[in-house]
């Protein structure tokens, strides 16, 4: 997809099943990119250097705990590269960490942070009103939402936050989520406010299905999370 | 991606690294698919269905070698679609074989058929005019090409195909690959005729790249191929 002032690109990482979304002003050359993932990093340095961009931002909508996060890596491309972070992720380091309702301006490119906590304390969503997009990271997913039992998760929470900062954004709006595990790209806020089999839920039944998941222990949480609260590098 | 008149979903399939196109005219309802696979067929029945349309063709870009078409498991979901092949496909079975230059009308969609032969014989190229989308199959993929060693390839002819039928589509069509094997998604006529490692180089020199590949022999090509020239059934 592109208008006329920006490029945008999506990009998958298989292992973790993670979307990195990369958009770039054609008037500046000044890029963004949101969830770079490390093993990674070199495609997309060089996707943005083929593109004749500067990387000016890798943020994060979260501190993800399935994969280590890219924006360190991508730094030795980019040196002058900003890292960021929602505000509410306390323990994490980050250039920059953003208040609720901050706008990330890049050239012509706006990102409204909408703080969406639930996932995990510190979740954003990254609204681009140009275009119509969301990157709503793990707070949505196509038909799902990221678990709500580690990292301070909160099912009402994550109810709340969706149902005020994801559900009143306009219907056509594109929601692109941080993973999708059966090859799906993109949905609407239209579409998973009719179709999402959690969401859809009254508040209550909601919660009981989030706390009856039973899901496993995430598999790299324990090396993820250090490096991630580190901003990708190795801890200390 | 969409526009007024039409739904684009671009899906993954990542057995094969396989992505499939769903295009949906909002207008009538009916939709048409590009490339489906035979295991995500399911999945891309429950997206058609889970967005109100019907499905009016399943048509594959060319006979694949790499995995199982999804047209013949989409019919038992959608009993009234056609399938299509570009008409030099000359051995597969098909409800319909596109010659040169013919439009595919679904709707308000519609596909140019461009023959793009070499990678196989039977290549074609989906264009898409109205929102700048050219459904390359193997003919073009993100800085790369199909391989021109088996079933009739021809890396001659294949340059030839890119150079008239590609190339000359407006710098800033996107161009949507049958595979990518990093996690791109998507490129653009300007980029690959700019960056694209092989088919930038004069013809003879392309052609001594492609005949110096030494490539495995394709894993699945001898199941895939006779179920594809059935039309995804199992051959009788």
């Amino acid at each position: 997809m592109a208008n006329m002032k920006i490029i945008f690109r999506q990009l998958f990482e298989k292992e973790s099943s993670t979307f990195t979304y990369l958009l770039g002003c054609k008037r500046t050359r000044k890029a963004i990119i949101i969830d770079p993932v490390d093993i990674t990093a070199n495609r997309d340095a060089e996707l943005i250097r083929d593109l004749n961009f500067n990387l000016s931002y890798a943020i994060n909508t979260h501190v993800h705990a399935d994969h280590i996060t890219g924006t360190h890596k991508l730094r030795s491309f980019f040196p002058e590269v900003k890292t960021g972070l929602g505000s509410s992720a306390k323990i994490a380091k980050s250039d920059e960490k953003f208040p609720h309702l901050h706008i990330v301006t890049v050239g012509d490119i706006s990102l409204e942070v909408r703080h969406t906590p639930g996932h995990t304390n510190g979740c954003v969503t990254y609204v681009e009103h140009g275009l119509g997009m969301a990157f709503t990271g793990d707070a949505v997913l196509i038909r799902g939402c990221g678990r709500t039992d580690f990292q301070e998760g909160s099912a009402a929470t994550l109810f709340k936050s969706v149902l005020e900062q994801i559900w009143t954004l306009p219907d056509h709006f594109q929601v692109y989520p941080a993973h999708d595990y059966k090859g799906r790209t993109v949905s609407s806020v239209e579409e998973e406010k009719r179709l999402n089999p959690r969401l859809t839920k009254k508040k209550e039944e909601f919660i009981q299905i989030m706390e009856n998941l039973n899901l496993p222990y995430p598999k790299k949480i324990d090396l993820a999370l250090p490096w991630n609260i580190n901003c990708g590098s190795e801890p200390a």
